[in-house]
């Protein structure tokens, strides 16, 4: 297959030898697009059974990827929850992570950068340490203190930062030679990991399901399965998109705005993980959720916590970010938007067990 | 297949259809044998696949199994990590609630009662939630905290002890009309469960290691194993069994102390998952040994620690406790007993996610 970089804004476009998270010309977001495209499984039981399709090689492995489909009858007849949560280090991150650490590995970094509100921050701290090269991640000071000290265990340098924008804007000043950028956000690399989630489903269903919702704040899952599905398309493979629903954080609902117009509320106290302000694929997130005929919505915080505390108690030790998936697919239910008998994917994405320290005060 | 009771001690049976956890005529274990297995294997991606050996209906399911089988080169050419941590509630324990809890609710149980230094109360309670049944879970007091909130958090009643030992016996005694005792070190129906680890790794590998190298406290994941690949010999599906490692910590150590005499040690602070100072199925943990041709050892808490910071600074977010099995592998090796070109698997049992609040302080 053929790989090479292409600006989804302005149109250049560049061979994959460089690192690059973003256009050098535009400062736009870049992409990873393949050409020639072949699918063919092999025995693996991680993300990597879809080697044929991720542009890199495993190089770092934690086991990412093949998480568990539960049928979920207890909110409807085929309602699946996709345990992203049981991921290496507890979230979907885990699965751009292996593809942008293993990636960094043959450019030959010594140390990767990232910023985060977390997950992202943890898992990159995981991936770098597997990958035996340093990592420096830069997280805002009211992250929830188990994330911040987790990164420190993992053996990286942790900054704490005023606010999630200033993480990004420092860790970026900070890089230098030897250095690689990551930015989840920005990633193209991180894309190909998480676009691994469309073959996986498909893989395991069999067949594409009518929606999927999912938490979404930058994007990272969201544009995965978009560019997934959408890799499905042209293969041959299936004939038809799901629906995705995108369903974000009070105060942090920019893809949402972009679709429908301002959103009214107070910023979200709960939902750490989904708190990014400003998207920087903010355009393409809107465009996969308008394509597939999906659509945008927002939770406050008291249906997050029904939904979190309703998933806990029936066994899905998920953190309350997770949580807004399941708000969000009781609101489509409501609205008609999502029929009672059609087949549902609610993405689960991070686990609760981070948060033990702060259940007791919830 | 044919399914039945047998007592290991004093050979009475009895059909299953009574709820039994342990012989009712001498008080010692009880096995469930099954006569006439055939192994056939199914579609699902989790231990269910092995449904055709699990001698119970899978009536709740978490997406228990099926979790990650890792090269670690890092430790040998041919070392293997079993993510046992990456089960749904973050422990092995959850194959043997999977079937105990499914049996439960086949004897129409409203209530379960268990004992548990932690992961095993939180397995069940977890279990116990998602089969719409109430749990009620002894725990030592000075189990760790985090564990404790989860307990509560997914709906179960926790009942604090002066002692491990008085958390086995209050729970015993609490028992009434509706409710059913898992009492997963007796339970035979949890080593129903927990012997799909065997199949799973047959499955994996696609031949059976050398050895498997795992955390002991009451030996059910040890003595699942046993069954699981002593099933596998009768079915003639493999001719030899693994080696069996059974890797101890300090202050409990009865199967260690049981082969080869008193250990002189202060108790464990730090493995706080190992904790059983008087395993029920002791003779049959050593049988499992001794005839495999492993061994018990016992691992000091220095010893563990180092083990400990070694997997999470590689990004194997595991507990403490668990950390002992590459603790006991390193020793072993250093011993020769096990040799640097066996195929070895090292299960790792808990996960780490639980003790981020602990981090800090260690």
């Amino acid at each position: 297959m053929q790989v090479y970089y292409k600006c989804s804004r302005c149109g250049f476009s560049a061979e994959t030898n460089i690192w690059l998270w973003r256009c050098p010309k535009c400062g736009g977001p870049i992409d990873v697009v393949i050409e020639g495209l072949k699918l063919t499984l092999n025995g693996r039981r991680d993300m990597w059974k879809f080697s044929s399709v991720i542009p890199a090689k495993p190089l770092v492995s934690l086991g990412e990827g093949f998480t568990p489909l539960v049928r979920a009858g207890f909110l409807g007849k085929n309602v699946n929850l996709k345990l992203e949560y049981l991921n290496p280090t507890g979230s979907f991150k885990d699965r751009g992570s292996a593809v942008a650490i293993s990636k960094a590995l043959e450019f030959n970094a010594n140390t990767v950068v990232e910023d985060s509100s977390g997950n992202a921050g943890i898992s990159v701290a995981a991936y770098a340490s597997a990958a035996g090269i340093r990592a420096r991640i830069y997280v805002p000071k009211d992250a929830p203190e188990g994330k911040k000290v987790l990164i420190k265990y993992l053996g990286a340098d942790l900054v704490e930062t005023q606010s999630r924008a200033e993480a990004a804007r420092l860790a970026v000043e900070s890089v230098s030679a030897g250095d690689v950028y990551i930015g989840h956000a920005w990633n193209p690399w991180f894309l190909q990991g998480t676009k691994t989630l469309a073959y996986e489903l498909l893989d395991q269903l069999g067949h594409v399901p009518d929606a999927v919702v999912l938490p979404v704040s930058a994007g990272t899952l969201l544009l995965g399965l978009y560019i997934g599905f959408n890799e499905l398309m042209n293969l041959g493979v299936v004939s038809r998109l799901p629906r995705l629903y995108a369903v974000q954080a009070q105060g942090f609902a920019r893809i949402y705005e972009e679709i429908h117009g301002k959103y009214v509320g107070e910023p979200t106290r709960i939902a750490d993980a989904l708190r990014v302000s400003d998207p920087p694929r903010l355009n393409q997130a809107v465009g996969a959720i308008v394509n597939t005929g999906g659509d945008a919505l927002v939770v406050n915080d008291n249906e997050l916590i029904s939904a979190w505390k309703y998933l806990v108690k029936r066994g899905f030790v998920i953190e309350p970010s997770s949580a807004i998936a399941l708000a969000g697919y009781w609101e489509l239910t409501r609205r008609g938007v999502v029929q009672r008998d059609e087949e549902v994917v609610i993405v689960l994405t991070g686990n609760g067990l981070k948060y033990i320290d702060l259940m007791s005060k919830m």
